[in-house]
């Protein structure tokens, strides 16, 4: 038998599961790929003694490159072993598309990546993070795609993970506090009202480990501190549902009160105009009644229809069709009054 | 020392990092929650084989209440095992927040989750998943959020995960077959090109166990197609880079030709609605016009004004004020019409 097995090593020395065990002890070769996290001198070591096979550390090229682990996994049991979740990258979807290609068996070991255990351990409700942005040393100057992102997600209503890069090689990566100074820069660009120093964040170092920190505060607070070695994340929330602003203010050890969501500061037009417009037109509709005959009831009845419907949809987060019911009730009323119909007080 | 654990067992038998068994070793009291996944009777075994400890099974109803859990955890170390990652669940953010708030200690230790793996292995680039929707038996039949949020992501070019509901008391779930003919009727109530029989749409079934199953290809075909038993998830590719094309081709075992992406197929909501009721109301219009008196000259002119304003603000971007102008439109020729002063051919 021979396969290429791509195994998670989930997040710290002892992440890997059992069934990943066994197939590292199962190996022929076994690989250790090891570049985005730093080096944790315990891993190898529990490896080792947990599976009784040497794992060969190799690097990011070696992977990219993949001609030696793909002849290999052609005649013998490979495994290429991977910090946290191993088909989150990229480089490795691409290296089993290539060995199914050359018709090699592969397999997958899941693990805990810090891309769902970041955003699960935050005691914000999982289902509410929307798209997940990772901020690299390049980009960490001009943020533009993140500060999009981050502005749509706030609109939800949703929440931000931001995973920050570390290179292993270089031992450089982006700290918390380049990545919130970043948004800063951008909102100083783009200046869309998305991020401010009052912006309400957290910060999950070195989750799933015995040093992992969680921090939570204003941008203000938080960009001036050092939160020591990677792995970091930084979440900004949006909408809080009040067991979320508890979870927060007990996991994070704050007060319930200096707990906040950051989209009420950010509106969507519809969430604006549609109660502006919907009370307006029901006053109207209000004051037409007292003083119209019954042979416009139908409109009046549609008018207050619609004004539910509205509302119902703004509800549902179905802006436009929000707006185009809105409108069309103003304008049911309004017909009666340019057609002289009726004298509407607005 | 007495602390409560959170323990996450991934996806299979044998899905518990060694963290995870060290805990569940330590523990004075162990509790294994079962209600999302089909039963494993393999699972109890390797746990309680690898760890040497009893645990005992309980409902959702013993957690949500926690108080057993809680007055033991005051005194000594107390496990909860919980399928996937412990903390996805919302209930167990709360147990945890309660916890500390008693002065507990508390300790999460991560594994892989649905939520993650699903998207990882489907060939797909993790990053550019979106929001996840979860589809209940309660939702199926109304997926208003779940069209919503497919149109959204969609529209972003971003990935949407489908996670189907599966309760292991009734031992009832929602199979891919249920979600996708859910999302077809949505299509069918709301008609905004979102999905169609022709979207291309990945199954993944028992994702991380032996008899894991996956299937690409359009709806019309994998609507009609049995999946055997649960957990399973959907994944409807947004716009899809060619290493992604490249990879699902591979992975799921279809030609290149047949993948792809659904994103290019959807527009935004305005952008169908719009240009559709403006031409309607000129229509209307200009039969109204045909066969009415100039009493009505007023109405008939701000209708004018007001299709012409929404062509305008589509044309900006202003999706919503160009719903609200063309809404207010109809409404204002719609009025003559209720209140019995004209006749209109819509």
């Amino acid at each position: 038998m021979a396969r290429l097995s791509f195994v998670g090593l989930g997040l710290g020395p002892t992440g890997t599961s059992l069934e990943g065990l066994d197939e590292i002890r199962r190996s022929d070769v076994a690989y250790l790929e090891y570049y985005t996290a730093p080096h944790e001198p315990e891993l190898i070591g529990r490896l080792q003694g947990a599976t009784g096979r040497a794992l060969e550390v190799v690097d990011r090229a070696f992977v990219e490159d993949g001609s030696r682990i793909l002849s290999e996994a052609e005649k013998k049991n490979v495994v290429l072993a991977v910090l946290g979740d191993p088909m989150i990258a990229t480089t490795h979807d691409e290296l089993r598309a290539r060995a199914i290609r050359r018709s090699i068996e592969t397999r997958v070991i899941h693990a805990a990546t810090i891309a769902s255990a970041a955003a699960s351990e935050s005691g914000l409700h999982y289902y509410k993070f929307s798209r997940t942005v990772t901020i690299t040393r390049e980009s960490v100057g001009k943020l533009t795609q993140a500060y999009r992102i981050l502005h749509e997600n706030l609109l939800e209503g949703a929440h931000t993970l931001l995973l920050l890069e570390y290179d292993v090689v270089s031992g450089e990566g982006v700290s918390p506090t380049d990545a919130m100074q970043g948004l800063l820069l951008a909102e100083a660009s783009y200046k869309r009202g998305v991020v401010s120093e009052g912006t309400f964040a957290l910060v999950l170092s070195r989750i799933g480990r015995k040093d992992a920190l969680l921090a939570a505060g204003r941008i203000a607070e938080l960009s001036r501190r050092d939160f020591g070695t990677a792995p970091h994340c930084v979440v900004i929330p949006g909408k809080l549902h009040f067991t979320e602003l508890d979870a927060v203010a007990a996991i994070f050890a704050v007060k319930q009160s200096d707990v906040r969501g950051n989209s009420d500061a950010v509106v969507r037009t519809a969430q604006t105009l549609v109660p502006r417009y919907v009370a307006k037109t029901r006053k109207a509709l209000g004051s037409v009644r007292e003083k119209t005959q019954s042979q416009y009831g139908s409109v009046l009845e549609n008018v207050e229809l619609y004004t539910k419907d509205a509302e119902r949809f703004l509800a549902d987060g179905e802006d436009e069709m929000a707006m185009l019911s809105v409108g069309y009730a103003e304008g049911l009323l309004d017909s009666l009054s340019f057609a002289g119909l009726v004298k509407i007080d607005w």
